[in-house]
């Protein structure tokens, strides 16, 4: 370790003398309106990262750069003095749009602090979390004059609309992003009394899948009975795609999914996780899923085929009878390690093409959107080094969570520069991301910064 | 049988007398835009409903009366002396819409004569037909002085839309009505060649399904797994429906459909009918229904549950990975005697409900639109009669077919006056009704008006 030994009284001291001119600075990040979905704000977002380059050159950060990529722009700056390990942080300045602006209490672009609360949009995500690790590089900068460990950054604009130009980019730059470890910025905790690290998100792929019966629609009157009726083909198709028991019944699809080992199981249901509490937010009768798998299994270990859109036919008001000419669906599969999503594609295509009734053509059409499962083991270094910060910001060790979503970053990441992704985010389940009133808590902000400024000194201990 | 004795020979030569001024009045009635469906004829569908009570009375038909129906009036006629048996004439003025009307070759209400063929909306179906009858009465009245049997008539000016006040008319005039067998001017032959008597159509009930799941639409990549999907619900509740051999596999379904006798089966088989041709008429890569019966068998003596429009979830362009809160389905079941629309409507909703895969609610309800099936035994003293004079006027015995749609109107009539209807139409498949340049050939008017006449008086020897 380098520099002067910094401790967290004085961190937090700094901290302290700073606070309130860096909720300043948060105040006025989130009131650059960087919507990053459409084309309205693409100057605003542009705004955004060139306010991010300030700040991250303000705060002694070098070679800052505003990368372009063809879209929204990337943020890169480093400060490299040759020591172990190279952490690169990761984050967004982009936010969701606001819609609908009229639920919001406060317009969304104009933050207004109460009780403890920023309320703006992009306040939790992923501002307050982005700027943390930013200022905490400040704070040992201005105590030690140096940083424990080599760091970079890499903070990008288009997170929520999918990072479309990010793939080409980190495989570009695949040599500037080196590193040992990713540290991302974006994401949450459990609650405000148990910290949690994501170990997993799983992987996606998405295909369109049309039944044509006749040339045209039929009357079902003078054909029904005599003529495959596509709505009906298509239904027995996606039937045929799950046992009753709840898992998949595509061949090969569970072949390559790691099966979850007893420490696995044990690490997720230390989780708290209140099934009943689930059931009455997401509003099912009950709830249902692949047998011999808790809930958290499902949503975190097991992979899924789900239709996200069925249509055919006739979609008014009352009664028309036609015999439909064709009928289609769009499926996505949910994928977990180790699985791969041209190969899950190839094999919902043979077993939709397979099982096609007869009497109708079935044709399968892959979307975009693959992204690939993340799973990072509990125990890598990078895990156990922010745990233990984890356990200093909460008097608690984290419990591991594993995200039913997908994030295809971590495993761009990983499949580019070989570094796993450690998730040291802030935000609390109750926040309003992508919804009016998003907030973010001051505990949370100030957390945040100690949190990431304690981890840069902790990862210097650890040596990479 | 009473007044003159007429024969065959007379008649053509009265009719060869008055066929161009008969042509004349088609024209007449063919310029009325009698279009049923929508406000903006409403005035020309009573006037042309004016135009049948003039044309009834100048005939020679007695109590001629424009009966008011709370929508589009009935035109009632009768001429009673006494004889049997007493049989009522059914048909209807009121026409199709025209669109697209830039697709006809002449205006659709400028009717157009060319090459032995009248075009205009409604010269086939139905006021060529339905004008038959009227001028067969007018010629045997003007050869013998009288019917050789007691007439009624009832045209209707609402069929093209369901005949909605029909049901109402029919059930509360049923004393004016009575009689023994009805003849329906609405209709067609198989083809120039061959003539024949339609014994059934299919009756008809309609329902609604909708699936509930989560009470609003969630990400399915957070909580794919866990909650059931709406739609894998509902496609699993469609393909109980059916099993691969093409069978309803709901239960008691089939309790009281009348099974085919060899003799109806081989009397179906006579129909002349190329599966090929079908097959390439609509379009399928190959024809499919319930196992055991040929086509015109599964059309024409099987039910059917069909589904006309199902949708759920996500219908745009791309993905959004939706697990959707709901997606329903319209069904419809087309019947054959002896089901009841409302018992089978029961059995599918019991059928669904007792079908509902867990964590979903299921919820059916009835539509409109029900009708009972129709059918005639092939050799009814009607039919008997019928099929003598298409024999006499194609000079072969006609086929007995069976149509898949549903023509209420028929059942209506045996429920409520207990008399069968023998349909006695002269269309032909390729006249373009509702469609554009919809025609009607000249020598099927002719056919129509004697086919009439021959008919009366052969009743009349039948004595019902």
């Amino acid at each position: 370790m380098a520099g002067q030994p910094v401790t967290e009284l004085q961190l937090r001291q700094e901290l302290d003398r700073r606070f309130e001119g860096y909720l300043q600075e948060l105040l006025e990040f989130l009131r650059i309106p960087s919507v990053s979905a459409g084309d309205e704000r693409r100057g605003d977002v542009k705004r955004a990262a060139e306010w991010v380059a300030r700040r991250l050159a303000a705060a002694g950060l070098e070679q800052v750069e505003v990368l372009p990529t063809g879209g929204h722009p990337v943020v890169f700056a480093q400060r490299l003095r040759g020591r172990r390990p190279v952490v690169l942080w990761y984050g967004h300045f982009d936010t969701q749009p606001p819609d609908p602006e009229q639920a919001w209490e406060h317009p969304p672009f104009e933050p207004h602090v109460r009780e403890g609360r920023v309320y703006a949009r992009g306040a939790s995500d992923d501002k307050g979390n982005m700027l943390a690790p930013i200022l905490a590089m400040e704070l040992w900068l201005a105590l030690a004059g140096d940083l424990p460990v080599d760091v970079k950054c890499l903070f990008e604009g288009q997170e929520e609309i999918g990072s479309p130009q990010l793939p080409e980019l980190v495989a570009r730059e695949r040599q500037r992003l080196a590193c040992d470890l990713v540290v991302s910025a974006d994401g949450g905790q459990l609650s405000e009394q148990i910290p949690s690290l994501t170990v997993a998100s799983r992987g996606l792929c998405a295909l369109e899948v049309e039944v044509r019966g006749p040339a045209s629609d039929l009357h079902s009157g003078l054909h029904g009975g005599a003529v495959a009726n596509p709505i009906h083909a298509l239904c027995q198709l996606i039937a045929s795609l799950h046992g009753p028991d709840g898992r998949v019944r595509v061949a090969g699809f569970y072949d390559r999914v790691r099966p979850l080992s007893g420490q696995e199981r044990a690490l997720l249901a230390e989780v708290p996780f209140d099934e009943e509490a689930y059931r009455r937010q997401v509003g099912a009768v009950q709830l249902f899923g692949e047998e011999g798998y808790t809930t958290l299994e499902r949503l975190g270990a097991r992979p899924t085929v789900e239709v996200n859109g069925i249509q055919g036919g006739f979609q008014g008001e009352g009664i028309k009878t036609v015999l439909p000419s064709r009928a289609r669906a769009k499926l996505t599969s949910r994928l977990v390690a180790d699985q791969e999503p041209e190969e899950i594609l190839e094999l919902l295509r043979r077993h939709l093409e397979q099982h096609a009734p007869p009497g109708v053509q079935v044709q399968v059409r892959p979307l975009g959107g693959k992204a690939r499962p993340y799973l990072i083991p509990h125990d890598h270094w990078g895990n156990r080094v922010a745990a233990r910060v984890l356990e200093q910001l909460f008097g608690r060790r984290p419990v591991f969570t594993r995200t039913g979503g997908t994030v295809p970053v971590y495993e761009l990441f990983l499949r580019h520069l070989g570094a796993y992704t450690v998730t040291f985010g802030f935000g609390l389940p109750d926040e309003n991301i992508h919804a009016p009133n998003e907030f973010f808590r001051l505990a949370s902000f100030r957390r945040a910064i100690l949190g990431h400024a304690l981890l840069l000194g902790a990862l210097a201990d650890q040596g990479g």
